[in-house]
């Protein structure tokens, strides 16, 4: 992603607000600028909606996924939006474009892992679309919440807990042995290789979890990690009301906590073999499509173990939201970033 | 369109219907099958789902479109199947996918394009995405509906009249211009030439005169023209109830009558000398997204005048339902045909 995807997604969040339609039949709660869109039919309830999509050649490339794996990561991803707003998952459209060349075992398969995630995540399939052209599937997904449960982004305040579920950071080091090939197919632990490129590979949408969450913690904000770590955080900050004229809170991030999430498992050994920081992995991966949120830590700290027993994966403590400063990790400055939603993919 | 790609939905509403996942949050109401979804929350009042796709080499060639039509044309092709339910159109979301190597320019053009073309429809804009790779453009429109409001398109009856809105085979007419490049320069005349390349370049969405014809004919089946005249309309037929057992009704198209269609403005003979078969450009031609509808004539010829005052366009009836024997012009057998949704487009 780089700053001229930012650019065109500032250019057209003020482009959009100032020429946009306000729609004749129904209402805009929340447009660009979050991990979803709230739309309300004129006398229905309000309906979360989102799209995403995976591109050959740019989110992964030839012979990295399988068939299946390509429905289910673009299901995956897209549904991660609606874990970002808690929402209730309802249902999915697909786009699909397909090489003219490729036979029905591939688009049978394809079909049917976009299937199977969407029955994981709750989610009923709609219909959709079916094109010739360059591989890439497309995945809108629509998903319901009332009111009282909406968690906005941007509600983050200093002395709040910086959490995050699962293990961030595997993901890129999957996608760093794939880069590197043949070559690292005995890199780290086997232990290690099976769950790094499973987070590359399978990722799976934390809508269960946001939504325990949500109840159980009743978090200031909360978003999915797509974007990386520390840029999804910024985003969190930059939305949150600062205390001071003009001045958003910051985090603080803890160096240690963020190594411990990558020593399970060997991944950070793994990572090094590979060349990748194991932190640069963490703050600045992508893909992850955990959960992060930020709350009071005595009202998360107490369902930590049962969110771990429950889910299988861990919630941890990653930092504190602090009263000014950007992102910073023990000390050092982490990022600048900016903007989100469009969702800049692969720029 | 390829009958592997009929092969292909036929599968696919099969396997969805037998193994998707009910959704845990909503209700499906009307899935795989008809021009969009209809789905609810599991407290609010029915939405409409529908996604259209506009891929560069599939649905145009580079140097046919204008970066601004490429985006009115993907909105317009997708917010025409909320038409077709006679929806109130809502809002959309955009998935553009772009080239790294494209300009600042072309991508504010293609998105003003957009932009423009769902104020024209009445759509607001939620939100959506972002990723580099080859050219396309897909967009999922969302609408609402009251249940007492939708108008299915398995409705028709024998002793219906058969009616369409605009001038359907323009388009078509449209893309062979702009094939035959710069040889065809100069055929037909100025007015053909503009009336069909617009039809090409710059399709409206029949949104407003959908609704119109909805309220004011209560028509028996209604559906948009995506993928041909005698395509959609065998559509029809084969989701209509037989008066036998097992037996679909059938349709008598008048050959006068679809051919009075292009002689307005000269497109028949611009359509000749460019070696297409006028009849043949309006029975199979495709991306016209103009209306087809049934409904007993008496309801809808009272108001043919009226519309065509309102619209600016002609409603035009072409033929009769009867009681069997597939779609026949004058006589003729025009075509056997399949299934829709998910929508096989440029297959």
């Amino acid at each position: 992603m780089g700053s001229r995807e930012f650019e065109r997604i500032r250019w057209l969040a003020g482009i959009t607000a100032r020429e946009s339609s306000p729609g004749s039949g129904g209402r805009v709660l929340l447009g660009i600028g979050d991990d979803a869109a709230i739309w309300a039919p004129p006398r229905g309830e309000a309906v979360v909606l989102t799209v995403d999509v995976q591109v050959e050649g740019i989110h992964f490339r030839p012979g990295w996924l399988r068939p299946a794996e390509i429905g289910a990561r673009a299901v995956a991803s897209s549904a991660s939006d609606l874990a970002a707003m808690a929402a209730r998952p309802g249902a999915i459209l697909l786009s699909i474009v397909l090489p003219r060349e490729s036979g029905e075992t591939f688009f049978r398969r394809l079909y049917r892992g976009a299937l199977e995630e969407a029955g994981r995540s709750g989610l009923a399939v709609l219909g959709g679309n079916l094109s010739a052209g360059p591989l890439q599937v497309s995945v809108t997904a629509i998903g319901s919440l009332r009111p009282s449960e909406a968690v906005p982004r941007g509600g983050a305040r200093p002395g709040d807990g910086i959490y995050v579920t699962g293990w961030p950071g595997r993901s890129r080091i999957g996608r760093g042995l794939l880069e590197a090939g043949a070559g690292a197919a005995r890199a780290g632990s086997p232990a290690a290789r099976r769950a790094c490129l499973r987070a590359f590979r399978a990722p799976r949408a934390r809508i269960l979890e946001a939504r325990w969450l949500a109840r159980r913690v009743g978090p200031r904000s909360l978003v999915d990690l797509s974007d990386g770590l520390a840029l999804d955080l910024s985003h969190i900050l930059e939305m949150s009301p600062g205390l001071g004229a003009g001045r958003e809170p910051g985090a603080a991030l803890d160096r240690k906590a963020l190594a411990a999430l990558l020593e399970e498992d060997g991944c950070a050994a793994l990572s090094r073999r590979l060349g990748i920081d194991p932190l640069e992995a963490s703050l600045s991966g992508g893909e992850d499509y955990e959960i992060l949120l930020t709350a009071p830590p005595e009202r998360a700290e107490r369902v930590r173990v049962e969110f771990r027993r429950r889910f299988g994966i861990p919630l941890s403590r990653l930092g504190t939201v602090v009263e000014g400063g950007g992102v910073r990790c023990s000390g050092r400055e982490v990022r600048e970033a900016g903007f989100d939603h469009f969702r800049p993919d692969g720029g």
